[in-house]
């Protein structure tokens, strides 16, 4: 049984951005040397997530409209009254999800064709990290 | 250590239906022979998705009202410059969830009692798939 | 290789609460003895989720004001033939997730600085379940 633990980091120049981050996952997998198993991608930050979509940069443009509309930025949030401006990026992130389990089979991520792993910023302009913990054998 | 891998395929007849896979999932753990572990099920696309919820046929109707409200089918989504009418099922995939972790304790899906996992389809009427990867011992 | 498996008992004396549960994960995986490894932490009812969020009052009212606009109690839910009067609370549960996966990294939750997990109560004043099970080694 194998298990292995790599970090990713992240300093996004906009607020809100997403990332692709599939091949950087693949190429953990591959060192790991994990051929049957699982891997954990996570973000590590409250206002930041890993989610799988379509990698199409209409669609990430539809996301981003459709998240601003569901948990606008700017409103009268209670959160503010610690000093925090970034209520709306807790709930977006947790509306995308904070983390994905993917399958490793035959050594590479089990993906359907069209699957793409995202980090989702939602409160960037500074350091933040992303877990991947695989394990298998 | 027992790694198991299997896939299950689907053919919707409507562009949206939620398909109860609960009995095919633990058919697939009693195979495998893992009696303690946990078992990832999900989505191989990217307009479709697995989740836990009620099995009733009214709470389903909700879901899919509501889901409609929040991300309808036909608005001028960026995504559609593509050729593809289908941003409204990548966002309500991403809703409902990719994927689930069910634990597997004594042989079985170790679920509460209302527990049911679904398939949940946002763009059908082709063929889909699921995958089902089972870790344990 | 290691797999523990453990419950916990809620019975909430509001209808909706979001109760802090990182301590009681943190002393399983402990006791587990497990050092590297993955936890799953999940609801074993429908109405209720489990998340990783911020633990901070006026965000956790945030996220209630939020939850109650994007689907409110007491609108005419199909799920009310049924006897049920709950089918806004399997709504909001399905938003902020069943499950978390977390990672265990030299016998710890392999967290950032602010994440915390916490279950998501939307039909309480009853006792409900959550289940942890620990893979690793």
């Amino acid at each position: 049984m194998t298990i292995y633990t790599d970090y990713l980091w992240f300093q996004t120049r906009e607020r809100q951005e997403f990332i692709r981050i599939t091949d950087e996952i693949a190429a953990i997998v591959k060192t790991s040397g994990v051929k049957e198993g699982m891997v954990l991608v996570s973000a590590m930050h409250i206002t930041s997530g890993v989610f799988v979509n379509d990698w199409e940069d209409g669609l990430i443009h539809d996301f981003q409209v459709w998240l601003e509309k569901l948990a606008p930025q700017g409103l009268d949030y209670a959160h503010r009254q610690t000093g925090e401006d970034n209520a709306d990026a807790h709930i977006k992130r947790q509306v995308m999800g904070r983390e994905v389990v993917v399958a490793i089979t035959a050594g590479k991520l089990d993906f359907g064709t069209w699957e793409q792993i995202f980090y989702g910023e939602f409160d960037g302009r500074r350091k933040k990290r992303v877990l991947v913990k695989i394990i298998g054998e």
